[in-house]
């Protein structure tokens, strides 16, 4: 896959050796993030929104409700900027200074579109659930006209991207090693629980594999909520 | 605590009822998070940057790097928007389209300003820190006046936020019952494993309390990554 170009929209300024133009990289966290934070900007006024997303190659999906402020800006061709974060660590040191994160994030840029038509639709659908639960589309009761018809969908084109990303231990000027404060990382995952079925369920089904040992690669944890 | 006026710039449009104007549930959703994702818009090209947050009272520090965009922006005194998203489950139903998540999210607004004083900053980074990990800021190695002079922290005043959230289990069509798919929720929660010293410690040092048993209240996994 061939790099991003550089541009001045997306170019790192802040610690360059962190950052990433690599397009393997920026999916890789794309499609292991969970939920995604959607910004665009109505005469001057910025908004956030977190989203759940999905990827295609180089679109972007977005699951929204029809009638929302994003989807109207969407529909104007509007430009976006959707960042992601994956936080897998605290970096602790010895000196306030060089305290820091582990983490890998990425900022894209794009114009979106509404996606239109039934067939685009109920695809997009399907890609956002796999994304989300990879099986779980061919299980469950697929979308009527009516909630096709609720439903909005956007589709952002990914046009530039760039990642950044942090690992490792903490580093500290020399002159501190000699300090009596315990360093090092603190490192973060995001965990699935037990499954807890519904309580109003009327016949006991097995949990399905895919949800038995989710991975993302969240760790799968043994303990009731 | 009072509420947040609602206004036409954080109104809840989508499934209001799933909205909350009420400033301690909006705060507590803030203190939580190690993330948050600030926007802002230049020249009508919207930017959205993941950083690390900490809360006093109506204001919200942001950590970040001299010479960056966002604090150029911020010293303009323009309008920002941050969003906090915190994963407690995937929701899933029985129909595609009751498929939900479970979460707790925040979108607020206001302007920021770049911290000015020696004394204010060092006081925000006493914030940051602690909104990490509380207790940490008494044993570190305090920043040193060139290190100050590196830091940038901007405030950001909260003029205007909104809370979302959803819990619980899916809420399926009476119809879709009879239908032979597992459904219930899968819980999420952010999960801190054994702290890694760093290779390069020249000393033994015992592990602190607060890293020991860290609650954000995230899960302790007794695991190495």
């Amino acid at each position: 896959m061939s790099d991003f170009p550089e541009t001045d929209r997306n170019r790192i300024h802040r610690i360059p050796a962190r950052g990433s133009y690599d397009r393997e990289t920026v999916y890789q966290i794309i499609d292991e993030a969970l939920v995604c934070h959607v910004g665009f900007a109505r005469e001057g006024q910025p908004f956030t929104i977190p989203m759940l997303h999905a990827r295609r190659d180089d679109t972007l999906y977005l699951h929204g409700a029809r009638g929302s402020r994003l989807f109207g800006h969407l529909r104007e061709g509007s430009p976006v900027c959707v960042s992601i974060a994956l936080l897998d660590g605290i970096v602790f040191a010895r000196s306030a200074y060089h305290h820091s994160m582990n983490y890998r994030s990425v900022v894209l840029f794009g114009e979106g579109r509404e996606v239109e038509t039934e067939e685009e639709k109920e695809r997009a659908l399907e890609i956002l659930m796999e994304h989300v639960a990879p099986g779980r589309w061919r299980e469950v009761r697929r979308p009527s006209p009516a909630e096709l018809a609720a439903t909005s969908v956007a589709a952002i084109r990914i046009q530039s991207a760039s990642a950044k990303l942090r690992s490792g231990p903490p580093v500290d000027d020399e002159a501190d090693f000699g300090l009596p404060v315990w360093a090092g990382e603190l490192p973060l995952r995001q965990a699935a629980l037990t499954p807890q079925p519904d309580p109003e369920s009327r016949q006991e089904l097995p949990v399905p594999g895919y949800l038995a040992a989710y991975r993302r690669p969240f760790l799968t944890v043994d303990r009731n909520p």
